[in-house]
């Protein structure tokens, strides 16, 4: 039984005119010493590309999708099938997914418990037989009425327990699939107003929950990756997990730096007003970048849209940012993007995520390139070279003091602006390599 | 000699119709058992009040001031009698300054030198006969052409020691004439691009500085608050200092919290995409509130405006974090706010002071009577009062684990959505206190 | 039978301490020649306040209504007592609606139609009975999946004339049920991509609807106000009705500004980056101010919160340009506002209309008393004063030329900088008249 | 005398690693039956090439150019040198300038027009030697303390005739030097606050000044296309021409509409919260389309940064605009756009050019090539079809009423949804004409 009608897709190089086919992602292709696919550890998103259709604040859902037609429990299990032939058309090898993604909640926790497994098992025997791997999952502690308040974050202790209970099995989830990592975004960890609002406990009790879930991770030994995932806003007004910076203050806080990475989102962080580029330097000269959420927002728009990324400037800065990380180790490159209201049918699925494989693809190469040129490395070098000697490196070893700098400063003439940072040089070469590479 | 026409303005209450009369504010009344003069620690803007005088990105000066006429270090001695003249006339206690707000640069740092030295010995006898006080001063290292790179963050070793000469002599001078605090606000530390940026250098370098200044300030036995103004972008892309809780984790990562606090600016917070009050809730409940730049931001406008500040719900936020702080210590309100372009006359400047401090005084007095009235203590403690006992309880104690919460959720039927946070009954009482207060 | 356990509304004087009352709004409460009740026509909004129930793009319904429990037509049924009962407690007198928030679509056009007529059979029974008015009713075009490119906009003929068939309806019922006004609101009336969008086609589509409209209602004898509602995005990328002013050009460009005013929403005017008070003003000097959807947006949001209006600033401003505008005739202040997510007790429904109401209703008195001191008239026309006479008089009288302009500043000094424009005066005016009035 | 030190550029193919090279710009170069010279009618803007140095409103000017040692009319002759000297190396055939860029104002109306005529002298020399020509001159109508409440808007009628007294010689100017366009830029054109404001009294004014210009230059026979360029905000918190249908609008409203085209800018329109290729699109279909200001903004950052345009994305969709334009007639491509601060050397000017040059050069290729194979046409043509036929052409002729639509729709199955607008595809396509044209 199939629910695509679209074949398996092929590389078929620049020139096809195919809409159906990677035209620069070639999964054996070698860039840097490494693969496409060991570059570019592409994932799929369960929530948007298997669950959801389609709906927004104004709207009902539109996709059409051929297993619209079944429910509950039954309607899990179809979705399984209907992934792994996605995961096996596309050849994307990793997914990603929410607990109630895959599973109805039902009545209870209980009830819930069993529904996963019941489900998990169907996934973990499509994962033996495609080789497909989880890059990671999560607990879905937003969604659910009970979450109204927030869960590490809730006013009520009853919420709080609950959502306890969905992580520990998050964590069991994760082990028996072999996630490579976990993830955390706290969707209602925030406050919506200050009015009524007890920040102080709030914030201890989402530490103690990561802790918690530290702690039964290592007692189940669960080896992923933990991820925290930030948001500065949406849906609650103001989200503890702001931004890249924010977050790792936040771990650093309660001691739980060496236990965290960072999942870094585009659409977050220009929700956050910083560009994705920017989030993914700081993770990585803290020593967290973890993994990446590849899509893309309209920044003329306040809200997360989570548009299949397409901009090849994201792209490549992106890329860029992962190569001189040395590569995501344990994390990958997931697709939490969603196709467009108005691109309802199954093949605008196939359609989006080669449009974002593609620009993920181009944009590896260029970055390559750029790091093989040292294009932006040179002038960077250069603009910095006053603290390799003389007075700067008495500043960099620590050995200056405000005194020897204002002795230094008052018999030395005033400082020549030299030298130009080059800005529109350095774009526009920028462009010259996406356009010729 | 005077500088303005306008006579000393006293407190007249609520009922004169003459525009240049407080109000609201009368420094001797007694709210929460200190006077109004103690919570209010009103301060004067040097560089908004006696050096700008209306310019902006497209268009000349307006402003309208007798001492217009003067240049060079006669213009400087001007300004401060203008100053104090204006300080006695309003009321206000205290001031802050830039360095290059109150002397000019000259051709050579032993030159600035020398001109700070003569300006400054001019303001300590107007302080002694005045009995003003200065809040705070810092060191303007954005202006001046050489720091187009930046200061702290300099790609320049000699632009880097020429900064540490300027604030050498700003500690110098704030311990000379007894400054409460001393700031840094860091406008051109930041990037505009990453493509030639080297961040951990710069922030390794900014850190750096700071531990330099501290150092110093301990051998010059100069005991004022060092303080932090965040702020996320202009006129640099991209600022370090982005907002309270990133500039907290700085100071954490580099060991300089101890020795620093926040000075917070309601049109940063906003630039940051935060409220006011949330900026002062972060730095408070991290025992980093030290004092406050009033002013007020247009939401509707992407740049900082710093109007004076006339927005009660901002005022009342505000002081009411100051209350739960215990007050500002040290701190104070600086009314870091220019008059309008298009309020170009002198009287302007009077109008626009007494505007800010009555707002201010109406929101001490709203949020004080709120406090007494513990209306959002009460509904807060009770919100979270599932922690104080049972599995609450536990959790905050850390006896929980996520075995243990999942076992009591499995057991327990499911979390009651108990209950609604009354937001629109909060802002509607608190309006309710702004009407009748 | 009754679906809220608060009993009726009264108005019991500020100084009440219970939160079911109105503390400033007093129906039978003379100001500035009519009754508050006259001046404010306030209208419940049936979606937010009967149909919706607290859903977010990450969240599931929060709300706990005693309705809940039905479903189909019986739901609609008794949506209708609960929404009379909630106008007759509140002492609301009017209400708005869509076509489908009041009864469920079925499988056809024709089912649809059959489901209004029942359900308008028993709204029209309790209007009789309760003497409450319909201020407008409408059309949803946005939420069902065949509107997904747009009604009046769409590229599919068939759902045009779908559209046509529930305007149509739409217009027999307001006939029917004496609604004042009939309102269009374009939610997907725009475009997502210009890369696929013939612009032209769509304008023009959208007038031609419009003026069926125009014309069906003259045949069916129903006199409304026709209005329409800007928005400039959301839940399109771009909207066609973006604002006022993008709204009048439209009108006037197809010749059908005779029959349309504008129905203006406050957190519209801030998501198009204007104040509310801006799209107030345009309106109203274009003869085009016809009512208002009372609410608010959170200005550090990007997108459509739908608070109630609790800003004394806005709702001030808002009703001094009611007044000048001589009222707003048939129109009235329809809360399109919905309660938090989080305050999901019936009772907030009537604690956050009570807010906004009371918040309107200070608005109104200050604006009125603003007006009767003419506080901002008198400056006004004291800064205009130079067009009255001389050279002035020759501009605006249409004699003048370049010539003669040029002429009369060559042989005249400098124009004089006069005067201040008092912006911070006006605003601490504007304050002392929100706190003494 | 040289002012520059780089040599003539030429176009060395998109090989070349010369950074003071075109690589994608050829003059000569025939796309879609015309030069590139032909489409691309590039011009520097004076202001930021020649008469701004790098101030910010938080530092000081930082540019390195030889001309700085001059003042008064001798920097202004050696301006003209230098501009044509720039042009000259460049090869960039116009250039644009408000009256104060090219001649001091000195202290009176008398004084500024002998100003210009002097240095209109030297630039007419110049043009006629070196074949260069001015695209369009304006007024500086804004940066003048006389201008601080608007000029055809302000409350002064004096100012309003000095600015009369502007355009009148600019208009002459114009003449005389044989502008193809006269631009209207009405930075202070709009209101600060609302308080204080009779915008009715304003809008019919700043009618009155258009109307006037128009009736001057067919008096002296200028003949040159009237242009109007939008801005949102900024320096005015909100000026009147905010965007492309506002401004359209109000032409309308005034009867200008048949004299006036746009000037769109790429940072302004952002400004607005629309797109470049947006108000580019509203232009076209409304017949307004008259010349482009090319640059770009940021778009995390909240005012005007007039960066040279280097985003492929923006240039294509621009180009594609012109091209379906049928071209921009009397109009061209200004680089509306400055050199960042930190890009302080002569060189930078050359380097900015040339990638801003060669961005659009790019995108016109780009562009040509998607219209030639109608990759946008035959989507859009295909998804409105339902149009051409049967009810669709009913509708579009104007034949059709509400109801003989719902008729239609009653007797018709529900609309199916047909079919997917294909977003990603779209965008995906654009990428691959990009990287492989």
């Amino acid at each position: 039984m199939s629910y695509f009608e679209v074949g398996k897709i092929e590389y078929e190089g620049s020139k096809s005119t195919n809409p159906y086919a990677y035209k620069f992602y070639n999964a054996r292709e070698v860039i840097a010493g490494k693969t496409m696919a060991e570059h570019l550890r592409f994932s799929m998103a369960y929530w948007h590309t298997l669950t959801a259709g389609g709906a927004d604040p104004f709207g009902a859902n539109t996709s059409v999708r051929s297993w619209h037609k079944y429910s509950g429990l039954d309607l899990a299990k179809v979705r399984v099938e209907a992934a792994f032939e996605f995961l096996d058309k596309t050849g994307i090898p990793f997914f990603c997914f929410h607990d109630i993604d895959i599973a109805p909640e039902g009545d209870s926790l209980r009830e819930f418990y069993n529904h996963i497994d019941t489900v998990v098992d169907l996934i973990e025997e499509h994962m033996k037989s495609s080789g497909k791997k989880l890059l990671w999952n999560t607990a879905n502690l937003f969604t659910h009425p009970r979450y109204v308040h927030g869960a590490a974050t809730t006013c009520n202790a009853d919420v709080y327990a609950y959502a306890a209970g969905q992580i520990k099995k998050g964590l069991e989830v994760g082990r028996r699939l072999g996630a490579q990592n976990y993830v955390f975004w706290g969707g209602r960890e925030g406050y919506d107003t200050l009015l009524n609002t007890n920040l102080r406990l709030e914030l201890d009790n989402l530490a103690r929950m990561l802790q918690m879930a530290v702690d039964y991770a290592k007692d189940i030994g669960f080896e992923a990756q933990f991820l925290i995932e930030p948001k500065p806003k949406e849906p609650t007004k103001h989200q503890y997990d702001f931004d890249a910076a924010t977050t790792i203050a936040f771990l650093q806080n309660y001691g739980l730096d060496d236990h965290f990475k960072l999942n870094l989102e585009a659409n977050h962080a220009t929700l956050a007003a910083h560009n994705f580029e920017h989030e993914l330097r700081i993770a990585r000269v803290n020593g967290m970048l973890g993994s990446l959420d590849a899509n893309q927002g309209d920044l003329l728009i306040g809200w997360d849209t989570d548009e299949f990324p397409v901009n090849i400037y994201s792209a490549t800065l992106a890329m860029y940012e992962v190569l001189q990380n040395g590569g995501l180790g344990r994390g990958g490159i997931n697709f939490d993007a969603k196709v467009r209201r108005a691109s309802f049918e199954p093949d605008d699925l196939f359609l989006a995520h080669i449009a974002g494989m593609d620009t993920f693809a181009k944009g590896l190469k260029v970055a390559a390139k750029l790091i093989e040129d040292r294009v932006f490395e040179n002038i960077t070098e250069q603009r910095y070279s006053s603290f390799n000697e003389g007075i700067g490196a008495e500043i960099v070893s620590g050995k200056a003091t405000l005194k020897s700098l204002a002795e230094y400063a008052l018999h030395n003439e005033q400082p020549r602006l030299n030298k130009s940072g080059r800005e529109e040089l350095l774009k526009s070469v920028l462009n010259q390599y996406i356009f010729t590479e």
